[in-house]
């Protein structure tokens, strides 16, 4: 039983890369998306991210088998709200949030039960600075990880709906991903310290840079790749990244801490045999790690 | 009276990516090069970047018009002692250190006299987290900036030598460099910001991760983009950044106190409108950021 009907609410930057890489690696069915924003619908489908634009959200979802949610968390959530008590049993509710921990609890008594939709929740590790379904592409998850955060919940959906999840499931590794399965919580703490530490710092570093160097003539003219790589991610939009941050602020919280404590560190050893130590780690850090796949 | 003979004394990284760029770009002379290590000596002479290896660095550097020191900056500190005696007016010594102050102050009274050679610091603002001959690429620098730091010293140098310093300041062009001249301060100040501060913030950030995730596969299995951008410096080596700590201590500990407090501000202000101030100002820094020439 494949996969035809496919509706993606959210058709940004990750939603429509979602539609690409679909028709990409041979999806033989249809997908209906929708926007908020109607210039970003437009682009989806003329990028061919989308087969057609759903006059009613609601509507195109009903009319699916699976719902893929795009878009800052909160807007998730408002969705999960939304579609619970239009769905049916046999659908699939999934999305491509950061944080899993607030949609899966939203989820809960909402999905996943005999009488409603299933809901699956998904993480791919990838993304860009920049966002839009003109920056989307096919090939941006070729490489990277693809998590699903499973719960009791959704491993005791309803058969139909569980067909169609582990079919999803099949979608990402034609993508090029490494398929994970991590429990929520752990998902959301192991992400604040790979993705959301990595961004918020990247954040804090260029507005301090805005701050410090207003006329940044002299300071762009100097700088090289290593300037340029620490602060791409500066300019990533805030109405993904507040969301992030209003849902899973503990664990970011944590970590930016962590962080700060350890820039105290290296600073009052800069010049003592502490700072060799600190190369050690991170050399031994790096070492670890295997070149990208692309 | 085009230069014809280089010693380049340190044929690491930088100094055989020098001299593949200069054969790249026509330089018809000889370069002699010298390394304390004689493994990096053989393969700067087998990629080309060096002609001959010297068996005598200090006979090397006498018989050559232009000498380059590469290597830590304590290294090219050393290197200032034991050369200032032995060269003669007429010749030029450079240098490729990430700090100006130290090497100007150290080469006052030791160059640039009527009865010694010249001493022209300069610094091309790219490298590569790794270190080694084997990693030397003669279009390193094509794209970058390469500084200048001239001082009342340097401008009254010998008029032979001061031939030869504006002969050399025409080879970065060639390399596809932008030539800036500052003052060595100010040089060092800016440095701090847009290099040594990523450098050593990208060194804490993998030493903080090594430490949180001792087993890392899970870590560098999910990590993608963002994880690898910002821990690429980690992999940086201790020897290089060692003596730049040492010699730009003050400028460095500034711009870290700095990022702390920023880093502190954005913690506390995960939850509140404060975050969208810092997206704006990251933002409004990277908009004004053109992409890379290469």
């Amino acid at each position: 039983m494949p996969i035809e009907r496919i509706a993606i609410l959210g058709t940004g930057l990750i939603g429509a890369s979602v539609g690409l890489a679909l028709r990409a690696h041979g999806y033989a069915g249809t997908i209906t998306g929708w926007d908020p924003t109607p210039s970003e619908l437009a682009v989806a489908q003329s990028t061919g991210a989308i087969h057609a634009i759903a006059s009613d959200p609601l509507q195109a979802a009903r009319a699916s088998q699976l719902i893929l949610l795009g878009g800052p968390v909160f807007t998730m959530l408002e969705w999960l709200d939304r579609l619970a008590p239009l769905l049916e049993p046999g659908q699939l509710v999934t999305d491509v949030g950061s944080v899993k921990g607030a949609l899966c609890e939203h989820a809960r008594a909402r999905y996943n039960l005999v009488h409603t939709a299933g809901f699956l929740a998904g993480h791919p590790m990838a993304g860009k600075e920049v966002s839009g379904a003109a920056n989307a592409d096919g090939d941006l998850f070729n490489g990277a990880a693809w998590l699903f955060t499973e719960t009791p919940d959704s491993l005791s959906m309803h058969p139909v709906s569980r067909a169609i999840a582990d079919e999803w499931r099949s979608w990402p590794q034609k993508f090029g991903c490494r398929v994970l399965d991590l429990d929520p919580s752990r998902h959301d703490l192991l992400c604040a310290w790979v993705s959301h530490l990595p961004q918020y710092l990247s954040t804090a570093l260029s507005a301090l840079l805005e701050d410090q160097f207003p006329e940044k003539d002299e300071v762009l003219a100097i700088g090289g790749r290593a300037l340029r790589e620490m602060t791409r991610l500066g300019a990533s939009p805030y109405s993904m990244w507040r969301d992030v941050a209003h849902t899973n602020t503990e664990a970011v919280a944590a970590s930016l801490l962590a962080l700060e404590q350890r820039l105290i560190h290296l600073r009052e050893n800069l010049r003592t045999p502490g700072l060799r130590e600190e190369f050690e780690k991170a050399n031994h850090f790096r070492s670890a790690m295997t070149p990208p796949k692309k």
